[in-house]
């Protein structure tokens, strides 16, 4: 598996066939694919190589697998209108800032409570924090619930989150390297939502004056082209604004929306999204770190990690949507849950300091996948009682 | 430019704006994108760094780039008939034929002539050997020329070539070696060819018989998924028995052709190359090596390979294609000039060998890109010619 060829054909293989197997259990097929992940990874059979065993192709995989998150949020944002995100706006707030409080104070209770130093508390607390709403996503998708209220809440709340979230993360940067300063977290978080408002509005206008020069380009597909360069461009950008790649290509793809409808676009983007989304659910599943489950006090701190990280998660965005009735709220609280490669992020970023100790490192990176792994199966679960509650409703 | 997503951003746009230029100019596609390369790479404006320089940006580069040239040769296969690649099989055998033997006998005697030693001698010989149809494939599909006799050729050569390239290879770096074995050299042509009768054959009639099942899976969009999986799998177990993965690519568009036909695969796929091709192109120019041309040794040593290397091929494989009548003839001539990638992947091995020296692995280098180069422009105005031959010949 050191060639990267190789080991792209075996991981989008073993990808598919776990998606196939977990739709035919009624499953939805992310679970198959993260699953996957773990069974080819260090973890169990060891066929997907660590990043030191093969530096090589395990770069060529990480850089696929970003680019299929990428496209997986551009899909969402082309199915996403503008109009109904800015009708959401309020609740999405609330659900925002619910999801950012409860779990960081849910977590950084329970490492004080065991004992743990000021530094690794605010790590696991921070990673408590992230949200990663690809799974979700891809649910949504897969189901066609993209249109509906609670979709749309969890979009717009996943993008303010992620605003949120990378403030939490430049103040405990700071905190832990003993440098904190109001003026840098002020600059990143006047970065971050200048980056979404100007390309909401003056992106957006821009874009729709020049669109009609851009689709008469005489290279191929100019439409498409215009559109994966756009997603590339905003994702990049977002990352050099320490934003998550993903929110800057979710914004191109609501842009897109706007000028694109008419041209296939969604229809275009589908097959790059089948290529490369399961390189991205495969590595997620391929990072677990199993090493902390083999101790009695690794098993006990992943479980309680991972109970405080889903509690404070649906009930910080459950309870703030509940307006709009208990099951859409329970959907929101639940599709907000997933903390994915963004809580394996934080985790890293505290290992690299020398804030967290290597086992809370595993234990943070278990907590993501477990999270990530628990949320899609209930959210299909959920849906089906959503649907017999309208099927209630509308024949009494 | 050290984040891959920066990197690839950047790559991307440039290479389509790169294209859209050489359009404008009247010149096809793939000569900016390869110019774009050489703008971006370390020669001119450094903004793509070296393998050195940001080793974890450049393999997620190359991994991309690596499927960019898999799904254009994909698609090659996807738009070719079995049957019209059998017709011209004898043709193709004499033009694969000769476009070996001229371009190694010409490069060994020049580098003899100007006094190199045996080894060094060998490598750039068989570099000489080399081809890469990435950019005529490129040329032929862009102008809707992929039904024309000629281009059936110049696929079926460059098949038989890689196999016939592959044997060369393995002598010469057995010579090299001093460990020379005809039982290696044997075993390593006996599987090429298996490779290539096995799956035109038996995986063939397989995939026939479990294809109506494999339509009817639950994932989205079986047929999509199956042929993506086919074509990395095919290309991964070419690179594993040590023939070019495109090769294998080649030969899994081949098979998806008559089976895939009345599923619009050739639509779902035209987006995979759509964003993955020009990776490959900006990447082959990215790989120049501009150091070689500041001496007059240097300089003078480029332009005799590079001529040698142009006059060897046209003449190797146009000759034995004259009965095709003298225009055709010539197309596929030029159209089997390019080294692109694999004239630089020999140039590698002979270094790493310790066979060449650096500025003769520059000096391959260089050979590569301008065969590269010069191919695709020449091949537009002969198809120009074409055009008008044929005109004329209708009308009297």
């Amino acid at each position: 598996m050191e060639n990267v060829l190789v080991l792209l054909a075996v991981v989008f293989v073993a990808g598919r066939v776990g998606g196939e197997i977990s739709e035919r259990l009624r499953q939805p097929a992310v679970i198959g694919e993260i699953v996957a992940g773990i069974i080819l990874g260090s973890a169990v059979l060891g066929i997907i190589p660590t990043a030191e065993e093969a530096p090589e192709a395990i770069e060529g995989f990480s850089a696929l697998s970003e680019l299929g998150v990428i496209f997986l949020l551009f899909t969402a944002g082309l199915e996403t209108n503008l109009r109904s995100l800015r009708r959401v706006g309020a609740t999405a707030s609330v659900v925002a800032l619910g999801g950012i409080t409860l779990p960081f104070l849910g977590g950084l209770l329970l490492m004080r409570m065991i004992g743990a130093g000021t530094a690794e508390s605010l790590v696991v607390a921070t990673a408590m924090v992230a949200t990663s709403v690809g799974a979700t996503v891809r649910v949504l998708r897969d189901r066609g619930k993209f249109g509906t209220m609670e979709a749309q809440v969890i979009l717009a709340a996943a993008v303010l989150d992620d605003v949120l979230g990378l403030m939490v993360l430049a103040v405990v940067v700071g905190v832990v390297k003993g440098q904190f300063s109001i003026a840098e977290t002020a600059l990143a978080a006047g970065l971050a939502v200048a980056f979404i408002v100007v390309f909401l509005t003056a992106g957006r206008a821009t874009l729709r004056r020049i669109f009609p020069f851009l689709i008469n380009l005489k290279a191929t597909e100019p439409v498409l082209a215009v559109a994966i360069a756009g997603a590339l461009l905003l994702a990049a950008s977002a990352h050099l604004i320490g934003l998550a790649p993903i929110i800057g290509a979710f914004i191109a793809g609501v842009i897109f929306a706007e000028i694109g409808g008419e041209h296939d676009l969604e229809q275009k983007i589908r097959p790059l999204a089948l290529l490369l989304v399961p390189f991205f659910f495969v590595r997620v599943g391929s990072l677990v770190e199993p090493d902390v489950l083999t101790t009695a006090d690794g098993l006990l701190l992943v479980g309680g990690v991972t109970a405080v990280a889903i509690l404070t998660k649906v009930a910080g965005c459950g309870l703030p949507a509940l307006r709009l009735g208990r099951k859409s709220a329970a959907i929101v609280g639940v599709g907000m849950t997933p903390r994915g490669e963004v809580g394996i992020i934080v985790a890293s970023i505290g290992f690299f300091l020398g804030a967290i100790p290597r086992e809370v490192y595993g234990v943070i990176v278990m907590m993501s996948l477990l999270t990530t792994l628990v949320a899609p199966p209930v959210l299909v679960w959920l849906y089906g009682r959503l649907r017999e509650a309208d099927t209630k409703t509308t024949t009494h």
